[in-house]
């Protein structure tokens, strides 16, 4: 086992194509498919159909017997991809009744959440070292008082503060003074405190007896509309140790902001709404302390990144005023807030503060003064737009001098809202999605390689960049009457392209894309495309000034590029100023906690940024109405895709 | 009644001795006794005896009729003193009858608690006009948002705040930011804001709409062991508007303060002390707010004063450690508290803190550092003692530049505990006492005149010392056999002094003093006396050393300053030395809440304040031992008291 290498290579036939790194126990499916050798996998690689067989030619792999292949086959070498982890260098061969067409583009870049800024940043502190956390245990062992000593305890505790650890002009929460002489007698005057610094100095939240240092967790959370996001911290490790999603339980009192902001204007409603997503963070952090097997009163920071509707709501503001003209937020910088005091109570010891990110504006919210300060784009010189897609969009256009932020009112189809078959990233959610240019026939990947039960944000740009390629889908967004296949088919009037069969699917009907779907894709590509073409006319430059682009949002754990770029996201700009960044918000939150200059700069990142209100914008109204197609009217800022959509014409017209 | 004079004046005849100034509406009972011609008043100026007989020869009184007088004598003039209020200058005859023996004392100076610091220092402030409060009410006119302008709610107002009034980094509670949207629209963006000035700058507590700096309010509490007194404050009027006192509600738990630390050690103790200090809160506040005729929200700052345990014991600290050597307090500055997370609830804003003062040790609180602000002995360049005389004893010895601490544990005969019927000082508690050296007939004024119920601090020492100087009591405490009078006798052993037949009192007993209450006024008086002539010691000085004596405490309205000497409290000192300073603890709280300054002071006093422990000094025991005889073992500190008991000496011999 200790010999074992953590990453493979693998060597497909026919064709002798080399794959990898390939992580140790990795289906080959999955390996192949991100590699861009397309497999058929038609029920995201569950084990349901048995397509994508495969012959096991040298190495070690382990392997899950299955119905789908004879004892003889067993025996030969076949397997099925979706249900072998390699081992080892194996190599293996992929007969051409288990690939996908290769009328496809070459060049497909995956760009994967762990790849670039997450990862990296988060390294950067646990590296560095000289990073504080805004909020630190300190253990001290005291002197007893005696009779030439009877200093009182609260001096006492605060002269071992300065004299052991340098903290001057500490305060004291009351509340931890009340059992102050119990807890530093309890056990012989070894005490933890867990220290604050705030803008006014440092504050003592916690008094512990004994020593507690070894154990320090935050929780940083994004507070979507439609998805809670959390992870648990290891403060000492500088990372994060689990990581859990949920729908916030708002929802059932509204889809967007706008719902909830209409219904929390009711009696009780604001202390509904509050409870809602008290209720959800509760879920969140119960499965987090599972996961990491931690004891919850360990955790003593909560960072929340979220809109400014969702910051008010968890807070308990009244929203009322974001929706209507002049737009007016309540707050900018909120001030921490006990976390039992939110509702019922976040789940967590009484001293832990929830903190929230300054907002900007109505719709550019604390989630992106976080996830700016998280991808870094408040420190770099280039110029830079910054794109957060989730269920609305924002972008932000500028550098560590100047940063203009617009909100883009795309809705919630990145994210898998509002469609007929939409879901969250969670297991059986199609988030890759490939379509044989001949047969129509889908490779599909799933979260954790369960039969696929809807689509999730990835798999539906996969998906609609896959149709349109494949003649599927018309550039005006409806499905194509000239292509004949069982798949294409109208049901009750509304065309949809049938993704998974019920055979296949894990909920035991047809997975569906209709051109009611593709219709809000469209529409939110294009209220993202106007918003950042709108921004980049107010300071008189072009998409191609762009020299870096970070892409942030709730996609899964992929975004294809390619596919984005197909579907007109964004321009056929050079790859390589593309990055991915993840959830940017829940990251920027874990920076916060990490490290109080994150937290300060997240406070300049609110102060320096200018919103630009698009809603009644004339420009913004014209550039929308251009992006409505498929990628675009403007097609010479899509050559590549000008020549693929001619080719297939071509080919069509040639059949 | 315009042109009525508010003081007027008394001819006394025989003798034609001019008594003045007299209030106006004042009695003539009253007024002669403060002036020291005794009037023989054995029911407290009740009405119920009809000794005190007077005739009024000319000027204007207003009087109430009475069965004691026949038709014929009121229309010659006779009146009862008691129940004859002064309306002009007036003359009136004290017939021999009415009068007390003038075997006594004839400089008896009259220290009352209205002519001295306390008025003169609140005077100061108001006319002084660049004191600035702790907690301050602003109004401001916002700038409605506009298209132009939208500029968040909260960033909005803290602009108004730094443009109107100048206030810069300004931070505001969460609670506030809340309700901050409707708040501000409420009535067209015009709003109050309650600001406290904070250590670490300045802070919004209650945000309201439309215009309330008119009306500003403060609550001052001295918390007493025994008894809690209320101050009303007009922050505007720099006024006292209203003040209320109650027992401490805790007496039910433990009379002194080591048993209600020994009580707070069960399960939910500390809570049930909590509650018993905050009913009684309470019920003064509601009181004070009756009686002043206010709404209790206009109230935005709580300031309290209060030994080291009733500190503890208000805000809910665990008290343990105070009572166990090395005598360790919990904590010296306790951050402000929220008054409604006090027990219950302290019944007003939930934006109004509680502020306690800095605690010196576990024996010298919060009540002491309050009153050597309150007196002004944090400023005086001159040598002092403070003296605070409540339920226990404190003597702080020093100047602006030190200041030495000692408690004394005197008990609580001063302030009439632990007596047979002593009493707080209300409504018929015998507050002054003469005692006929021929007949021991008393003169008796009572609180409120009403019919006497019992004894008053200031009651006791003037009956001890009256009882000495009319031969009653002997230097060793006993009553005297010798002495022949049947209000003399011994009931069950214990010998005691009938001062009120039950026929005049209140309660329709006898009320009386015996020898264990005796015992009990001496050993506090000599506790006090030793403790400061410790303190002296420890600094090299003697009592003839101090260039000030402030006296602070509870013992009603009236502390006669040569009745304290004849005890031996104080040696025989240049009168104009003393102070009387009333309840000093209140007058620094409403201090500590009209100022910042003072507040600031409170916690340099604190800092500079040096404990000196009293009960393991062998010196203090010395001292006490020979404090324990009336006025003191050592008669050269008592010159004139020597002269007096000899003559008494010699006219008893000589009869």
């Amino acid at each position: 086992m200790a010999a074992e290498k953590a990453v493979h290579t693998i060597v497909i036939q026919p064709g002798s194509r080399e794959v990898g790194p390939v992580a140790h126990g990795e289906t080959v499916l999955r390996a192949a498919l991100e590699a861009g050798v397309d497999i058929v996998a038609p029920c995201g690689g569950s084990a349901v159909c048995g397509r994508c067989r495969i012959k096991v030619l040298a190495g070690e792999v382990d392997s899950e017997p299955t119905a789908a292949l004879t004892r003889e086959e067993w025996a030969q070498g076949w397997r099925l991809a979706c249900r072998t982890r390699v081992l080892s260098d194996v190599e293996v061969e992929i007969p051409e009744a288990s690939r996908l067409g290769e009328c496809r583009l070459s060049d497909t870049v995956a760009v994967t959440g762990e790849a670039l800024m997450a990862s990296r940043r988060l390294e950067d502190l646990s590296f560095g070292g000289g990073r504080v956390a805004v909020v630190k245990l300190f253990c001290m062992e005291l002197c007893p008082p005696c009779a030439g000593d009877n200093l009182n305890d609260l001096a006492r505790f605060k002269k071992g503060l300065e004299s052991q650890y340098g903290l001057t002009g500490v305060s004291v929460d009351s509340i931890w003074i009340r059992n102050m002489p119990a807890v530093l007698r309890h056990e012989d005057w070894v005490v933890t405190a867990t220290v604050v610094n705030t803008p006014y100095g440092y504050k003592v939240i916690n008094v512990e007896s004994g020593r507690h240092t070894d154990k320090a967790y935050a929780l940083a959370l994004d507070i979507g509309t439609t998805t809670v996001w959390g992870q648990l911290l290891d403060l000492n490790a500088h990372q994060v140790i689990a990581e859990v999603s949920a729908y916030n339980q708002q929802i059932k009192y509204g889809e967007d902001v706008i719902s909830r902001i209409v219904f929390s204007q009711g009696v009780q409603r604001r202390e509904q709404l509050q409870q809602a997503v008290v209720d959800t963070i509760n879920g969140v952090l119960g499965e987090l302390v599972e996961q990491a097997g931690i004891d919850r009163t360990r955790i003593s920071h909560i960072m929340a990144a979220g809109n400014t509707t969702m910051t008010c709501l968890l807070v308990g503001i009244d929203p009322k005023y974001l929706r209507l003209q002049p737009y007016v937020p309540p707050a900018d910088f909120i001030p921490p807030v006990r976390a039992v005091n939110l509702g019922d109570g976040i789940q967590v010891g009484r001293h832990v503060h929830v903190y929230t990110f300054p907002t900007v504006a109505s719709y550019v919210g604390g989630d992106i003064v976080s996830g700016i300060v998280g991808s870094g784009m408040s420190e770099t010189e280039k110029i830079t737009l910054y794109l957060d897609i989730g269920t609305n969009g924002e972008a932000v256009v500028g550098n560590r001098e100047w940063l203009l932020a617009a909100s883009c009112s795309a809705g919630p189809a990145f994210e898998g809202g509002g469609l007929r078959h939409g879901m969250r990233a969670t297991a059986g959610a199609i988030e890759t999605v490939r379509i044989d240019p001949l047969t129509f026939e889908p490779s599909l990947m799933t979260v954790q390689d369960r039969p696929p039960v809807g689509i999730c944000g990835s798999g539906i740009i996969d998906c609609v960049a896959e149709m349109l390629r494949t003649g599927l889908l018309l550039q005006n967004g409806r499905l194509n009457p000239d292509v004949s296949t069982p798949r294409l088919r109208r049901e009750g009037g509304a065309a949809e392209f049938v993704l998974v069969e019920a055979a296949l699917s894990g909920t035991g009907q047809d997975i569906v894309i209709n051109e009611t779907d593709v219709d809000n894709v469209v529409r939110a590509k294009a209220a993202i495309f106007a918003g950042v073409q709108t921004l980049l006319d107010s300071v008189a430059l072009s998409w191609n000034d762009l020299e870096q682009i970070y892409i942030a949002g709730g996609f899964g754990r992929y975004l294809r590029l390619e596919q984005a770029i197909a579907l007109g996201l964004f321009p056929e700009l050079p790859r390589e100023r593309f990055f991915f960044v993840g959830n940017g918000s829940l990251l920027g939150a874990a920076l916060g906690s990490f490290s109080i200059d994150m937290l300060k700069a997240a406070h300049q990142v609110a102060l320096m940024m200018t919103n630009v209100e698009l809603s009644d914008n004339s420009r913004f109204v014209d550039h929308y109405m251009a992006a409505n197609f498929l990628p675009h009217t403007d097609m010479t800022l899509f050559p590549e895709m000008e020549r693929t959509l001619a080719r297939l014409s071509q080919a069509r017209g040639g059949r």
